[in-house]
């Protein structure tokens, strides 16, 4: 990035947190972005896989930095944003971390249930109090949050998932109310359904099959829609929307 | 449309009813639709407002045709289908239509609360059963419905607006979980706000005037919103989303 | 009720609507609010039913009258309103009809979509209409609604009934802002789940074997909501309650 | 308690978390418990106020004993559910701890974000996992949650607050889907206005004195309400109801 960087208090940014696999939602965000034009920084707790992004991106002609870091950590966060001022102007701000602990309730232990908290809803607190700054001082922008249908309800065997990603809905809409009137798009997208990423097709293959062509939720027609969100006109902002195969039964 | 029809079959169509004045939704959605190379016929109980849209899309380079019709009447959108076969294949079908009566609930009168569900409730079961069988014939396509606040929630002086509103959310998510597994992806947009067009421009010119720039949402904007629905990919389908101003109380 | 009649302007009134099979959610909210010391007026198409809950009440040391009428008729509600004024003060009305159409929306015919909005929808305003002057008469009371799951969700086979049942909860809802500031408690009960009557007995009785003890809504269970509903205090009163079987999957 | 000791195990006991001010909701739901003759275990953090509401209801011929506790502590969760077991049969638990921050979010802290979701959801969870092992080896039971108007929906200045109160709703939904089945009735009760308690006539007389009368819930006709819920039979059951004023905009 050392030649792009004499000019970049003009580029536009796209702050992306929540980044693991390459096959995965966040990388597929960080490319969409970077396809439009937009500086992309990436934040997740792998380097490698932040760092195998960012080739990508830079391969096919992108810019994007890699920013690790973890997203309860309020000092991280509160780093990587000012790093990011250097970068430019934050456009958009999108958080898609998540803890998905899974068992009976009466199993789960409380740091299981605390661990699916820090990362989802104090993780989504922490990413809009390091963002929201930047984008008010740019007068405009966008922050995106990524939901679950677990997000909606609560449901065996999700209860810290779900508390967690309710959590983070709640603030989505509270962010929303509060933030809109200053010009800042704050949207909640809830994924019902399963991705076709790294994760399941590793921990559930038999499942991938299953579900047949495009019964997953493929990650870049997820980021088709957050970038459609991001290119709303203010007259006419969504705070929610839902995405789900076109089989999926719900 | 004469020099067209020889190639008529392979043109793509877009059918909208609850089409009305220049400065509305419904145009907004069939110039919209227009421009991105659709053949759109517009449907709604004004010849001569359904001819000066046809006239704007025609010299601004495309393809419409005025098909007027009452969405209260099977028969008529059942002919209306028929003319529509011979434009092309129906690609997207989009239900705008919607009787807005309000009052105090003891004032309204069992014509006026049935009549808003006759418009807005029924038309879209008749537009549904108009539209599905050339949709599913195709294979494909996408089946919009306009929504507003009150079809979330039933509040004074709405009570036959609200009702009919969600009765017609409700049969949306009926049709979405009937035929999405069969490729047609239909989906509810939940306008939530007053739209900058000429109603209210007509009716309420002042509460226009406070609302301030992008205060109400711009037909414009909201076209936009239903092109992304029907561009959405079949893995990522959206069911439901809400578009309001960004200063908007909610 | 001859005896009765000379102190009839003093009685407590329950007028209940859409009352049929003695094993029934109607019949059992009849004998609840019977039991309750109320004067009971039930309104149903079939005479010779409604003369058989009123035997049962009146054999239990209860009040009750049949009015036979059809929901869908302004006039024959306004007619039955007329008669109640003569048996003593209105203090709750329930309307709990519905029109159950089901099958594949495309072969629902118009018609059976409109029956089920006018019992289901229709119906519920027109009832709202004849009881509500009364009510607001005696400045106090309630008019409580039953829901059903499809209120909250529409999916085939039931897109006839899903839309009306939504649209009588949103009238629940309008209804319940509009008139409780004037001291009438609107509330709309969501039963999510099969009812053990006569109904389901007769036209699925495997599915009421499979079900289990209790696996199905006991109408007394439900009776005693509806009663609970009528006793709140206003300074806590419901707006919406669910119920459901122990066992239910939901 | 010393003479009924005897026979405790015999002893139908309710214990209710977040009991504080006499003039509040947890000393209500503890008075009215202790009215229909369970024995009431209450606890909170102030002995004092503890002490004090065992004494009116001992005074009022009920038994009582506090517990004091932290609802944030596994370990003293524990600790007081071992003590419970020598008192008679858990019968019912009701949680109704939370923690009320309020704040422009980019003002709150971390350590206020944290407390919110500490008290209100982990509190949740944990009082959860201490009651249900007893409820389950008594084969029924109830488990019921005090929500608010915001689980329903983020709104400034309550980010913190609402967003812990959502995820406190979610693990409602959640146990009651998982333990529903196992007969333990898991309730959640949206509380949507200003309790007519201590806390609001201290902070907010005015806003106390304009509601008028019944415009704050009375927290009798919130027990009410409660005591209901664990009066259902089973058949027809409950998961979540609100409770407002007659004269609340909502």
């Amino acid at each position: 990035m050392t030649e792009a960087a004499g000019n970049a208090t003009n580029a536009r940014v796209a702050w992306i947190a929540g980044v693991g696999a390459s096959a995965g939602l966040g990388a597929a965000l960080a490319r969409r972005f970077a396809r439009e034009g937009l500086r992309v920084a990436v934040t997740g707790r792998s380097r490698d896989r932040l760092d195998t992004i960012v080739d990508e991106i830079e391969r096919a002609g992108g810019l994007a930095v890699a920013l690790p870091g973890d997203v309860t950590s309020e000092s991280e966060l509160a780093a990587i944003a000012r790093q990011l001022s250097g970068y430019g102007t934050l456009e958009v701000a999108i958080f898609n971390a998540a803890g998905a602990t899974r068992g009976p309730t009466l199993e789960l232990s409380t740091e299981q249930f605390e661990t699916a908290w820090r990362v989802t809803t104090l993780g989504g607190f922490l990413f809009a109090r390091a963002s929201l700054p930047s984008l008010l001082a740019a007068g405009r922008g966008s922050l995106l949050f990524t939901g679950a249908t677990a997000s909606l309800r609560g449901r065996p065997p999700f209860a810290a998932f779900a508390a967690a990603k309710a959590g983070l809905r709640s603030l989505a809409q509270t962010l929303a109310r509060e933030f809109g009137p200053r010009n800042i798009h704050v949207a909640h997208v809830v994924v019902d359904g399963g991705i076709d990423g790294e994760r399941l097709r590793t921990s559930a293959p038999q499942y991938v099959a299953e579900r047949g062509p495009d019964g997953l939720l493929n990650p870049e027609d997820i980021a088709d829609a957050y970038w459609h969100l991001h290119q709303q006109g203010r007259s006419a902002w969504s705070q929610e929307i839902d995405l789900r195969p076109f089989n999926e039964s719900f």
